[in-house]
């Protein structure tokens, strides 16, 4: 059973105004007036029936287990191509002062260890110390918890590459710092990190456990930069129906999922060296001004999208999955589709063939200063060049519609490398 | 397939020493010395094998839906005694300044319609106006979303109450401010409110969906005061397992569970007027030092919270469920429960008796300002007397072992009516 509107709802309403609350008061006459939201519930409804369920999605399976080896070469890391999860705890780190070329190899090795015992369900070391005292290795609150498609993902910053440890060499040409970009409106706490921890789960729990002990494994040589909690999957995997971000629209319909544009847009070829068929993650997060957009006329909201917002379709018509056209006019002559429409600025029609593998998570962090609902976009994307996002984010940040609804307060860049074969740990390559 | 430790993992750490890496240095001697995480992963790890799997818990049905309106006289509203569900948005708010006894009505009136609507997987109004231009009333991003077990249950502050809307002569003879208690470290701004929304559901969309719809149809009449998201239950209902806090403890063992316990010491009798059926709800935001905990012993954390941390047993010996035995000695005579340790300062045993229906989820805020990761319990507790609970803490505030790892910065207390049969709304017998 999948959400619908409801044209008659025993809402309490009516009964409510017979027992001698007017009519008016409920429905936001004198009282309620001018409160933004005035026919409440029931009574004048929109016109659509939501189509029927999607079955796949509405029972979730917590025993499934992601491998972590690569099971053939130049595979990326789990949590790249894995259908999304539900949830998502990103958290990036700062390698310590103190750390050396040999702090980061161990690390890498020891996180790729603790990550394969976490994905197959495994606790990382003992919960209670064989000794029977000292402190567990394992923090224990996944215990009897099923892996719930655990993935943790594993991406090595700019930093890295620098002189500190002798990895200069190693560094692929197309990592740097992400430039600034239009729409801009970072948070320096919110930025950078010279390693990146991206776990993904069907089980919240599950997911911050991982981060968590990996945390631990980490102190001394890393300490965290930052983190975000993404708390509702906002891309669809294959077989996947397209979920909704926190503006009520379907996002990620066009997103990359065949294989051809897997290896054409995401995957690093081997031209670039331990780094082949690894990839780059750009991490960005995005806050939405979720009240002041649940203000705006929906036929706005829809234009700046460039779908509708109840079945997800083209302005120019057909169906979610309709290609949309961006040439097709109106009567009075003007596109259907909006130039500085969302969908037409990221359109790969308009920039060069450009696609990107998008893999965002909805957020909230409460409330903001102002007192109002603090969510947004953690916007996780990937790509075989930083630089297609850079271009693609140029273009979106100087001209989307949206922009006036959103701001870019976090952002990083990351070298994914390829998922390691089974006795190898992630990044190995660059110590050889 | 529940998660179990590995005595034999296949964790690269081996193979990592083969290649070059000392194993010395993968096991943290040297530079990874004093780390607070030693031994890493693999190796020699802890005795015990968890438990089979419970197969209740592994798979999640999103298809459920859970009625609002009472089908019988002085039923409680759902999510008290609903099977927790697995997330939580918690909300309070205070009535406006000009918000007159016709204005909370209303709102309460419409709330009741509202969340009727989302209980049955339905959208608060349109989410595309009927007349083709406007804004929504529904936001939209929980369309296509199963009803997810979704329950919102509505609370009166103290403050309802008071003079402004003439209702004292209504106020329960149990219902007051919280006194201060030991161990308070309250933050103002995470305290009190006139009203409460706890909207639980299987998927935090959903729930976060609900609130959000809520806090709109509230506008103008009760403004947002503070919030909390709940990411994992932290208590088991009838049938579940028991969850675990993020100590990594199995947390609600010995948890209200029968109709008598509920009758006697939850629900609201009928010397309680209007509120008959009802019940209080007390909020707690619980800050757990999280990194300071996981430095500590397992041994410790077994003494503070008089249970084994794997399978949850008393001290006093047994399994699970096994009552636990507070005079038992160990051979140098010493309790084997600790007399300061959680469960013997909580259990009714050590309390008159005294039962509180306890309904918590674990939360995570990210980062606190020490860089470290910032968590807790919100612990939200049921019961028909707010004193029961006031006594259980001054007992525990004043000498629970764990008082060193925990900070209690968040609290309300609030009267939750009985839910409302169909045709009336929350709090309509206020108004009579």
């Amino acid at each position: 059973m999948t959400r619908t509107r409801d044209d008659a709802p025993a809402d309490g309403t009516e009964d409510a105004v017979r027992r001698g609350v007017s009519r008016r008061a409920l429905l936001g006459g004198g009282l309620a007036a001018g409160l933004g939201v005035v026919a409440g519930v029931g009574g004048v409804l929109g016109a659509q029936q939501i189509s029927a369920a999607h079955a796949t999605d509405e029972t979730v399976d917590l025993s499934r287990s992601i491998p972590f080896y690569a099971t053939a070469t130049r595979m990326p890391q789990p949590g790249i191509r894995t259908i999304p999860q539900r949830y998502c705890v990103y958290m990036t780190f700062d390698l310590a002062a103190g750390a050396v070329a040999r702090s980061l190899q161990v690390l890498l090795a020891r996180w790729s260890a603790a990550i394969a015992q976490l994905q197959a369900g495994k606790t990382v070391g003992s919960v209670v110390p064989a000794a029977g005292t000292g402190a567990g290795q394992d923090t224990g609150e996944a215990l009897d918890l099923g892996p719930a498609s655990l993935t943790v993902t594993v991406g090595l910053g700019p930093g890295v590459f620098g002189d500190r440890f002798g990895l200069a060499g190693h560094r692929p040409a197309t990592l740097a710092e992400l430039p600034a970009l239009p729409s801009d409106r970072l948070d320096p706490a919110l930025t950078g990190g010279d390693l990146s921890l991206q776990a993904c789960a069907d089980d919240p729990q599950v997911a911050y456990h991982a981060i968590r002990d990996l945390a631990r494994i980490a102190r001394g040589t890393a300490t965290v930069r930052w983190t975000v909690l993404g708390f509702g999957r906002a891309s669809a995997g294959p077989d996947q129906t397209t979920p909704r971000n926190l503006f009520g629209f379907k996002d990620g319909t066009r997103n990359v999922s065949t294989d051809a544009d897997y290896a054409k847009w995401v995957q690093a070829g081997t031209d670039q060296g331990w780094m082949a068929g690894g990839t780059y993650q750009i991490a960005r997060k995005i806050q939405m001004n979720i009240e002041i957009w649940d203000a705006d006329d929906v036929a706005d909201q829809q234009k700046i999208f460039g779908r509708t917002k109840v079945d997800g379709s083209p302005l120019s018509g057909g169906h979610e999955h309709t290609t949309p056209d961006f040439a097709v006019k109106d009567a009075a002559g003007a596109s259907k589709i909006d130039a500085r429409s969302h969908i037409a600025l990221a359109a790969h029609e308009n920039n060069d063939g450009v696609k990107i593998l998008r893999r965002p998570y909805n957020y909230t962090d409460g409330l903001n200063q102002y007192g109002q609902l603090d969510a947004g976009l953690l916007f996780l994307t990937y790509t075989n060049d930083p630089d297609n996002f850079v271009r693609l984010q140029r273009r979106l940040g100087a001209s989307d519609l949206l922009n006036e609804y959103i701001a870019h307060v976090g952002s990083a860049v990351f070298a994914v490398p390829p998922a390691p074969a089974a006795g190898s740990y992630i990044g190995e390559a660059l110590f050889a």
